[in-house]
């Protein structure tokens, strides 16, 4: 087991990576002291894992579970309130706590959910996806999707800990495991490219879910992203290098409708295009274009997806909230193992598209 | 003008107290620099201020203003709902601010509304009630009600500023002037018997609407909970000494059903019967639950209301959220401008209530 201690808004909380450790919670939760514990979850992790959860809690203060129909379209306000609504039923007061168990759609709506119950109760992630053992548990984000946007209701709220059962994985799609990949090379290729290497040569050992790739994967993973958001918590500078990959990886979502291609998928996708964009601005080489390419592959994700429309591709990244008065800041690569935020002449742009498949 | 400087949560902001503000919104507001501004009000005080408030802030930023439905049963999810979907249509991003305009119940809703909008944006109260004046401005408290209680859904989120015209409380009905006089005295009842003084002194310039009475009670008002909030953000302690005739006046509320009589009302009432119970405990004399009546009495609230039931205002107390494992903790009087925290022995709470009138 790894512990890593995440110190974000003053308020130091501990990440703890390892298998076996969802029997363990119940250690991980004693030291809150809470009156009533509500597992949130939902109807696909639930029925795997959340009466192990409440056996390890139920020694600690008395633990009700509530599970919510999965996926992205049901993370809205009304899954909040029915979250609100399930603590109310629970008898849970400003001394209770919720634990989030599930991937970041349930860290998301039952971490939102605490931020405004009572004006603010604890929450502890379980976390049982990659993408949300190294993405979501750490920064504070929680929050839900409008009819008009996603993410556009929310709160900054940390958890008291975050729980990370390496085991959980093994039951995940692998495709799911893979997307969950692409947020680990990232975070390899924009800070460190020692941990990028390491990757590479562990992705057979992780793709099988060797413990002890995946404990040190997630390890550093966090403390990579925890290192960044400690030195921006309100996204204004540097905590946008994260965004690697993510502006062509959104226009790919947006362009397939948000149901052909996996967050993680279109991620790593646009790594490879951001990758190639770097080259042609003349900051790498070509062989670093292809050393992406390859890892990205390797870790069974799509290098390229062809036929997308370049002018579409354009537009949607133009409306990305990470642009600005119409000139497009993207993420690109000084090299392997350091991001810039750059702005990036059209030509060049357009280049990276064509030579990336769109038409 | 008085100018008052808060400072929790580490962030300070100002209070702006006195005549003609109003038309200078624009001046306290110029210095957030936003991106665009949106004037949340109700239907009563927007026909009144809404326009002036926009014109003043207009040169600042894009304005726009949205209208509420008035009253409490209204503070709810839906309404926060519709204030979002309002900054949506208003084209608000996390640069924008809100403007609450109007009493305590639209300060709690927009607050709440700017609190989760993009996980967060600014916003300035613009409290139109004396009540929200002394009250609402300082604390941070934002929320709605929920189906099975009030204000359990919420955030502390910190206004950038409060600008508290005076002037607007010349179209405040008589009864909601007293109310908000009920939250003063009750100030220098808990914390400063020089200022209770002042105040009995100043009542009847106080209803009359004098610009300066009314400025200087405001400032020492919001100076006094300041210096409360800050001592204990979380209303762990010392905080509960502002619920002085709070667990009285919420049973007088419950027992009345929530129409008869406003909140402040009750809590005029409600210190009468603290001051009742204090001098039961040995804390007061006979003399000084006379002042605190007859003070009362000049602020023309009442100062006892007869034939409510002894039995359903304990059963009340006792559910009420102050009370913990079944003992009634109230705030009483030390003496006149010192409040403490008591729990208190029934027989001495059944003597009050048969004094007060229960039966």
């Amino acid at each position: 087991m790894r512990r890593l201690s995440v110190d974000l808004a003053g308020r130091p909380y501990d990440i703890h990576i390892g298998p076996g450790l969802l029997d363990r919670l119940g250690e991980f939760v004693r030291p809150l002291r809470p009156s009533r514990l509500l597992v949130v979850t939902d109807t696909r992790v639930g029925p795997l894992y959340a009466s192990r959860a409440q056996a390890a809690l139920q020694p600690v203060a008395p633990t009700a579970v509530f599970e919510l129909a999965g996926g992205e379209t049901g993370k809205d306000m009304r899954a909040v309130e029915a979250v609100l609504d399930a603590l109310l039923a629970a008898g849970a007061d400003r001394k209770s706590a919720v634990i989030a168990l599930g991937g970041g759609v349930i860290g998301d709506i039952a971490g939102f959910a605490a931020a405004i119950y009572m004006r603010g109760i604890r929450f502890v992630q379980v976390p049982t996806t990659l993408l949300a053992q190294v993405d979501s548990s750490v920064g504070g984000k929680t929050g839900v999707n409008h009819p008009r946007g996603k993410n556009l209701i929310g709160a900054f709220h940390q958890p008291e800990a975050v729980v990370a059962d390496t085991d959980t994985l093994r039951t995940l799609p692998p495709r799911e495991l893979s997307a969950g990949l692409a947020e680990v090379l990232k975070h390899g290729l924009l800070a460190d490219a020692d941990y990028f290497g390491r990757i590479e040569h562990d992705l057979p050992r992780l793709l099988a879910c060797d413990e002890q790739a995946l404990t040190e994967a997630i390890a550093r993973s966090c403390e990579i992203k925890a290192a960044i958001v400690a030195r921006d918590e309100k996204e204004s500078g540097e905590r946008a290098l994260l965004n690697l990959g993510h502006t062509f990886g959104h226009a790919i979502e947006a362009l397939t409708g948000y149901e052909r291609w996996l967050h993680g998928e279109a991620v790593g996708c646009g790594m490879c295009l951001a990758a190639d964009l770097s080259q042609r601005l003349g900051l790498i080489a070509r062989a670093d274009v292809e050393a992406v390419e390859k890892a990205v592959a390797a870790a069974k994700l799509p290098t390229r997806i062809d036929g997308l429309s370049r002018a579409a591709a354009l537009e949607s990244m133009r409306g990305d909230k990470k642009a600005e008065a119409g000139e497009i800041r993207f993420i690109v690569l000084e090299r392997i193992g350091r991001a810039v935020q750059r702005t990036v002449p059209s030509d060049a742009l357009d280049a990276t598209l064509a030579a990336g498949g769109y038409r």
